[in-house]
């Protein structure tokens, strides 16, 4: 793909390096494949750039994404590219001693974890894997999400992937992917498979 | 993302593990983004099932997707997963001695690659990387690409990425995700930027 030119200069008062360099808010939403598998794909592109790379995966099965959990764990301990530290809620998030009480719970503490981290420049790239859900469902709010993104420092960009995403981030987001489905095997009677699916 | 199930079983005389064994054709296209970083990311996947993947890359350019280019590499090279073998039309096919008269003759020469790393079973994926463009040009024939999909051997399967995938392609195709932009920086006059864009 070529690379893109602006359509118009925007009158921020920012040199175009400073706009180049912006922390970037991105999000991956909609029915269709491909959201989180794209969002790691862009992780494999920071950890090139030697970037340090958290990914949180607010889902409650791990049985998904071991492939891309497995690359990026050897990419970031092979010391060609930035470290790679990946959490799961599904397993229990490593920070947190006992189980929560539930999942709306485990995601809040997903969440302040992030939070923190944010506070503390730990990343450079952020992968919020199916962080849309306990937006969606009102377990974290989201006028704080972006309220947190909005205020924060450095040059820490975020991937926010899954369905429904709430309007409100996608308002405040740099970059909005939707994934459409066009076609499906599931429709075809065929299951999920190994390599492919996870 | 919950497993899914299939609607309904189809009558095609095969046993779920002949149905779930099939050779995919998964094709990413549409205006947004995403289309080949969600490919490379299945890239991961077949690596972690220890599945050789050949990447082959229809554009002449091979500024982008360098940070895919070098992870994937990574991972290749580490013994922990399949090998990867990586083409790019951009810098010319390894295995054409003399330079191409245009890039209608490089596409050509790169699927001719295609169709005999097919009949050999050489990878059990492959990403071909904006082959959508040189059948939508009419450079290669997008009847021929079906005819040999189809009867292709074994257990291989195919990812085809790029704007403007052919309707006959997308006919024939297991799973088609289309990539939506709903909101680019761009359009606020941010230039592309290192370790997002590539």
């Amino acid at each position: 793909m070529p690379q893109g030119q602006p359509t118009e200069v925007p009158d921020d008062g920012l040199t175009t390096r400073q706009r180049r360099n912006r922390p970037l808010t991105i999000v991956h939403t909609g029915p269709g494949k491909g959201k989180s598998t794209a969002a790691f794909g862009m992780a494999l592109r920071a950890w090139n750039q030697g970037w340090p790379v958290g990914v949180f995966q607010f889902v409650k099965s791990a049985k998904w994404k071991v492939g891309e959990e497995r690359a990026l764990k050897v990419l970031g301990a092979s010391g060609e590219g930035g470290a790679v530290t990946w959490h799961k809620m599904g397993e229990g998030w490593s920070w947190v001693q006992r189980d929560p009480a539930s999942s709306e719970e485990a995601a809040r503490e997903g969440w302040e974890q992030v939070k923190r981290d944010l506070a503390a420049e730990t990343y450079r790239l952020y992968v919020l894997d199916e962080f849309a859900y306990p937006m969606h469902w009102g377990w974290v709010p989201v006028d704080e999400v972006v309220r947190v993104l909005r205020d924060r420092s450095g040059t820490q960009h975020v991937v926010v992937t899954g369905r429904n995403a709430p309007a409100e981030l996608l308002d405040f987001a740099d970059l909005v992917t939707e994934m459409t489905k066009v076609k499906h095997p599931m429709d075809a009677g065929q299951k999920g498979q190994r390599g492919i699916e996870w």
